[in-house]
């Protein structure tokens, strides 16, 4: 399968309007879309092939709602930890769409799955975090492929979520993802926009 | 930007025909398809906007030598976890392209980055790691639609890799990745194919 410059265009594309989006529309996300998603996910790289991501979709209003309230708790416990400027600053960033999201999944990655035996992550165990890791990545390019976005919600108390999920205990808290479909498309991070962080050159350094 | 048919089908068919590559051939990666790698990373998303990937290409025999020789280590190491049988399919499987491969990047992760200002990775830190992970994929991607393999190699210790790599105390190492030209392509893992362990279909549960 040769690719061309034409993949490498579509693929630029969808990496350069990609964003964390946290200003969603209510229109709901078709089941053929959730399939796609889906779909993408289990393309990722995976240590010994193990797919060791595992994925809740969350309807359930209560479950939402208690969500809702450990980022809230957790959001405001961080802002604490800025001085009196900057937690302005940082109280002003809308940093979840938790409320107006059609879609939620709670991701968590399988730490001992029985796929793979063992494969490749005998001596880095977080391989398996890692494949998760990428495989929400590619989620997050498929939904920008269906013109949806999703954002991923991190300032949760991870413990405090797996056990309202009920998890079992081999299961690691991985990601909130909120899905729908964006208010509004950007090229250019929310956080370089608000002046929080602009985006950095990475360098790679020859050794 | 709207997405549209053509966007998901070049997107699902860089999904599809990505593979971890251990079969190189030797022909060089150019500045050009490295400038096109390192630009994929940087889109990547990454928790308060951070970007910690941190890409050592390392160029110098010495050291390829002495990651070579980690890996060697750590797969007899690994063999000898599995029962008789197992350990024979174990050591038929080619799990690294060390020595054929063109590029070799060693990246990691910082764990303690000024930028982003702690946003977003109080209450899960390990949202850099994520971040990391993301990039990597991110650069797979690309590589693929440039005709490029990659390899993942992590049956490698990832604090002697670091020590050999002088990395500040604050670097975590998160993988060494070959690059180079596949010496086949494939839509299927070699995972799959060898019978060590088959695609697995992942389901999404409702809660």
């Amino acid at each position: 399968m040769q690719m061309t410059q034409h993949h490498r265009d579509t693929l630029r594309a969808l990496l350069t309007w990609r964003r964390d989006v946290r200003h969603f529309r209510s229109e709901p996300v078709s089941d053929a879309e959730l399939d796609m998603l889906r779909a993408a996910m289990d393309s990722a790289p995976s240590v010994g092939n193990a797919r060791p991501w595992r994925v809740l979709r969350v309807v359930d209003p209560d479950l939402r709602a208690r969500v809702r309230d450990d980022f809230v708790r957790e959001n405001a416990r961080a802002a604490e930890g800025y001085s009196k400027a900057r937690r302005a600053d940082y109280l002003a960033l809308k940093l979840a769409g938790l409320d107006e999201a059609p879609e939620h999944l709670a991701v968590f990655t399988e730490t001992a799955p029985s796929e793979g035996a063992g494969l490749g992550r005998q001596t880095m165990p977080q391989t398996l975090e890692q494949s998760t890791a990428m495989a929400i990545h590619a989620l997050w390019l498929m939904a920008r492929a269906c013109n949806l976005g999703v954002g991923m919600v991190s300032i949760i108390d991870p413990d405090r979520i797996a056990r309202l999920f009920d998890a079992p205990p081999s299961w690691r808290f991985t990601a909130y993802l909120c899905v729908g479909r964006a208010a509004f498309d950007d090229d250019t991070p929310l956080l370089h926009r608000a002046s929080w962080q602009e985006n950095t050159t990475t360098r790679w350094e020859q050794r």
